[in-house]
């Protein structure tokens, strides 16, 4: 008989008096302790109309393709029978897929191709997939909160190696942790627009991470949701085209077509293509059909193209609006330009606490930004003093201003 | 430090050589044995366009709404900005929920819907916050095979009790169990059209039901994704109309306007959704917005009254014409009428391997249907003998003709 867990807690509340509330009711343990939920707490800021928010990582709303989407969607409702019905994952978006992935400098077929919804969906299969409760995984200090999220309910060993916003993950020390007996089920790792440092890695630390994984036999998770934002001419390959059995790729239609589709993909070995499908069945049977038909058919429209240069120059032109005013306004702050993605990572003067600087803001200053702490898988490493601020949400003339809301709580904190 | 699952596996993949395939891939232990998904497979069986297929537990593809869904679609995304963002959980179609489940005669409001990528989510989401590795459920011995996938991550210590098609659960059982000291994170049960046996449960039943939980702290989590579909005027309300504390109510849009939308909801106590927000916003951030804005304008339109009246009208005509040739062409099978739902579960003479039948059937007379083995949740007592077939996916010129093909197999089979 296997063991049971919170067995004691349970007998306890059985043995009790009837109840007619349901705080009696006994969760998992995983979940005893977990807070709200950072995202939503930054979705529920996000919509407040009255602050100017910096803080979410979403791309603007007035670029996403309504109208295109619009004529995709009838033109699949129309045409195909199945639209509304279930059936098997989609080929034609896998191979409107395989030519995204192509643009990005990544070979690969349609059998290594892996429908999901949306990126944190590829990333909580795979953990599914891959990591046991208590187990270890890789991860930077400082990155994404939705990774943070996926790992709660394994409880796993978190190892963590230190990263910045110059150079990125520290790969001394991940072959430190392997050298000295890490057994972890995935390094995770951002090579393009690392959210929330910007960083984009060096060809020669993309090609020591897919050495690394070949070396050790541990999978990397690449999250590379804002690969196909590349502010340069110059943009590197993922990881992934460097290594197709150890790198496994997760993408997203999220910030060039719009987050509420909640559309993505898994680049993964074939051989895992079977039992990532037994974890996606079990979650949610299948993405939503009409979903992957109506994507399917905007990618390969005319209209695609243009609407991803736009999407790129926009951005673009939004961070450098948003370079400008920090430079102009808060010359006591420090940061790198990021070549991709969607956020400025800033360094404020130390002493300053942004978790509490965030709560002037919204009160005094009605601005939003997401304080460094939120980002912190070390305890004792957290980037305090520092914030992400995002570029891509806020209207163009609204950059300026929220910089100077920003710029007048800081007098007010730091006289 | 935490035990690390799988460690010495581990060890022996990164003490081999260096390795260009992924089959050194370790993954989480109870991945382990699990075999390809029976829903992919089922699902697969019934793509196969020369196969007659009863097998799938879907509703027929030419009465999904696609013209009236089409123009919601495109109301939505002329008319509403935000319907390609991501947002908060769109109220308008909880409002739309209330109203729903007041025609399944339960009385809910807003704060208790929680919206899900379909019911299949639903389960694993309340699974998810509910249950410990290790820990225990109450099953009945012959359920819906999601349910047995959802559990699998979890290696749970399955309770099981035993069901059948004219009375469903034995609640004796179940009172059995707890009295004797279980302590089960939920029960699991179907008040109406259960899948795969087709029974109703008595409104005594229900009562019990409602009251075992309250007594014992334990929660029931009630699939009615056929709630909608009762093809008798005199529907009993679902357990969740008895008891809105201890009732974890899943219903689904699947069955009504499309399964491969995708969308579902559950009714559970306030206080309970901040923590399903976790395990959603981990699992995938939040169910396409969209889909949300456009069910919800479809719900409120003049034609979805109409609509579920067509879907309840044909499904009922299809179960009588499956019903008459059951009748007709194999007097020695057993059956009860189900006055819910898409199922009827067929019992043959003894002796009868009905898994074995499958191989035949689908080879020699091309028509498909699921072996009651597939639903089995204790080894012991599988329906070896039983099938499920489903009367609401294929056209009705199609009903008596794979009837006829099943009796040429059993005729060959028993002679």
């Amino acid at each position: 008989m296997k063991n049971i867990g919170g067995a004691t807690q349970r007998e306890t509340a059985a043995a009790g008096p009837v109840a007619s509330h349901s705080e009696d009711l006994i969760v998992a343990d995983w979940v005893e302790g977990v807070e709200r939920s950072t995202m939503r707490e930054m979705l529920s800021l996000g919509a407040r109309p009255d602050v100017l928010s910096f803080a979410l990582g979403l791309p603007t709303t007035d670029l996403l393709p309504r109208q295109g989407y619009a004529a995709a969607l009838v033109e699949s409702l129309e045409n195909d029978q199945l639209s509304l019905q279930l059936g098997p994952p989609f080929q034609p978006l896998k191979q409107q897929i395989v030519a995204l992935m192509a643009q990005r400098g990544v070979t690969c077929d349609e059998a290594q191709i892996f429908l999901t919804s949306g990126a944190q969906q590829g990333l909580n299969l795979l953990t599914r997939l891959l990591l046991n409760e208590g187990g270890q995984v890789i991860v930077e200090d400082t990155a994404y909160t939705g990774l943070k999220m996926a790992l709660q309910p394994h409880r796993p060993k978190v190892l963590t190696v230190s990263t910045d916003p110059q150079h990125g993950i520290n790969l001394d020390e991940v072959e430190q942790l392997l050298a000295g007996g890490a057994r972890p089920a995935y390094i995770f790792a951002m090579s393009d627009g690392h959210n929330p440092l910007g960083v984009s890695l060096s060809q020669v630390k993309r090609e020591r991470l897919a050495m690394i994984a070949r070396r050790h036999h541990v999978p990397i998770i690449e999250d590379d949701v804002y690969g196909l934002l590349n502010y340069d001419r110059s943009s590197i390959p993922p990881i992934r085209a460097l290594d197709d059995q150890w790198v496994f790729y997760v993408g997203s239609f999220s910030k060039i077509l719009g987050p509420g589709l909640r559309t993505g993909w898994l680049v993964v070995p074939e051989s895992l293509i079977p039992r990532l499908s037994i974890v996606k069945d079990l979650s949610d049977i299948d993405s939503c059909t009409l979903t992957q038909r109506a994507v399917a058919i905007y990618l390969r429209s005319e209209q695609f193209p243009g609407h991803l240069a736009d999407i790129r120059r926009e951005f673009r032109e939004r961070r450098d609006l948003m370079m400008r005013a920090l430079t102009d306004h808060l010359p006591c702050a420090r940061w790198e330009t990021p070549t991709s993605g969607l956020f400025i990572w800033l360094r404020l003067p130390s002493g300053v606490d942004t978790a509490e600087l965030l709560k002037i803001a919204v009160e005094r200053e009605r601005v939003a930004f997401i304080p460094g702490k939120a980002f912190g898988f070390d305890e004792s490493k957290q980037a305090n003093e520092c914030l992400r601020l995002n570029f891509t949400y806020c209207r163009r003339d609204q950059i300026e201003e929220g910089i100077l809301r920003l710029a007048r709580v800081l007098e007010g904190v730091i006289g």
